[in-house]
């Protein structure tokens, strides 16, 4: 069930990868390697910080996926489609992943604030080295309500998981929602945290 | 005793990573994240590479003192004092860091020239990846004696540490006033290395 | 024999680290803080990902090369000779990494098609890395054939050593041959891909 969320994030962060390049005019090669980057990206950094064996690294399902997500973007086409499909696709994967990175960072042993942490990393670093690679101003710098989203969803998840006791399938469940309506929010409707009062 | 050392680090990057981001008037989160990023950078490198487990995986504290940082940027509104507080809090963490850093490294049986090199790593990597995701060019590239303060002060540390066979405090306090001195005059003097004579 | 090769990419991407840095007029330490970043970064990441302990970490003879290679791009004043030094030297530094990359990865009991993705990133992360950290648009971005020529060269490796039991030193050098051979191409005759028919 993990495994399954595991590919889903990744193929729709790959998705995003690949359309950052597709859309400056990328051979597939450039396009595939942002979509390795960016889709296993948070999560290598993610089983680097938390001891665990690199998830990529077993066999070539992973890669597999990456591959198909930019022979998608390659002939859907999907770089001209109209609206903001990135932007709902990267919402989509960051919800998945804030969930899926706290749940894997606690079941490694990992104290509950730091498995916050791990799913909030999980879920942005994919996206951040795209736009740092890419040398676009990254999302970060965007004062929308993005990297909040996923401290929502991983704490809700951590919550649930560590101190509620549930099962970590429906406490994922729960975080992703989570993260899903307030990254939802923010892009349809614009919401916003208050600025530096400088 | 160490661990304060390391408390103190982590604090004072932090604060610049928050300070960073505040100019850039970002909202309290992105705030946060750039101070755990500039605080928790070099370290977190310096583990991975050494084979450490990484050191704010077990408890939540770092995390509380990089939120803490956030939050004193955030209310004391250090963005608009005179000066170049930003540049003296820098030049303290990166004493503080190449230090300690090469003294871990040492402690966990790396061999001396590398355990400089990762003093090094420890002190400046914070620094590199808060430019490198704020987009801003990065410190390495202003001509300033700055990589040079870290390789001096983690040298002496390694020296007096491996070879003098010094307790490592001592070492380290001697290590770190060295970059300090060395950074001090950098700032407040304009002390150069000559560019290359191309 | 590979400790050699090792050797041999380390101060290739070594001395196009400090070319870039001298190229923008930095100072000594700069011009071997970007050497040590491109000549050992593919390889460091390479080595967190399988598990492997870091290369350079028990004897200081890789940071050795690196200053050795910054030295020579000091005294020789490289960044002054004719052509495109820069861009063929990198083009052999690819094509021993990749294949040099892929090789250890298969010993570490790495799966053939991750292996494939290890001599990529070998091969090409110290380039990105100095990229984004000097602020350069990474090569990448400039649809020119680089990841193809180490893909080619990984998986030329890795079929003849896992498929075709080869031994690896014959199977690295034909699998680095292609790898150059592609490269070339690519920088003499400007062999592109296509790009995406947006």
């Amino acid at each position: 069930m993990f495994l399954a969320l595991d590919f889903v994030g990744v193929f729709i962060f790959a998705v995003t990868g690949a359309l950052v390049a597709a859309r400056v005019r990328q051979d597939f090669v450039t396009c595939a390697f942002f979509a390795g980057m960016t889709g296993m990206g948070g999560g290598t950094i993610r089983d680097l910080l938390i001891g665990a064996p690199v998830f990529w690294m077993g066999h070539g399902w992973f890669i597999a996926v990456c591959l198909l997500a930019t022979l998608a973007v390659w002939v859907l086409r999907t770089d001209q489609w109209p609206g903001k499909p990135l932007r709902w696709l990267d919402a989509i994967g960051l919800s998945a992943y804030c969930a899926f990175g706290s749940l894997k960072a606690l079941s490694f042993g990992v104290d509950p604030i730091p498995a916050v942490v791990m799913g909030v990393i999980t879920a942005t670093f994919g996206g951040v080295i795209r736009d740092v690679v890419a040398g676009q101003p990254s999302i970060l710098m965007q004062r929308e309500i993005y990297v909040t989203a996923a401290i929502a969803g991983a704490t809700v998840t951590v919550l649930l998981s560590a101190a509620g006791n549930l099962n970590g399938w429906i406490a994922g469940t729960a975080g992703a929602a989570i993260a899903l309506i307030i990254r939802a929010g923010a892009i349809a409707r614009g919401w916003k945290l208050p600025i530096h009062p400088g």
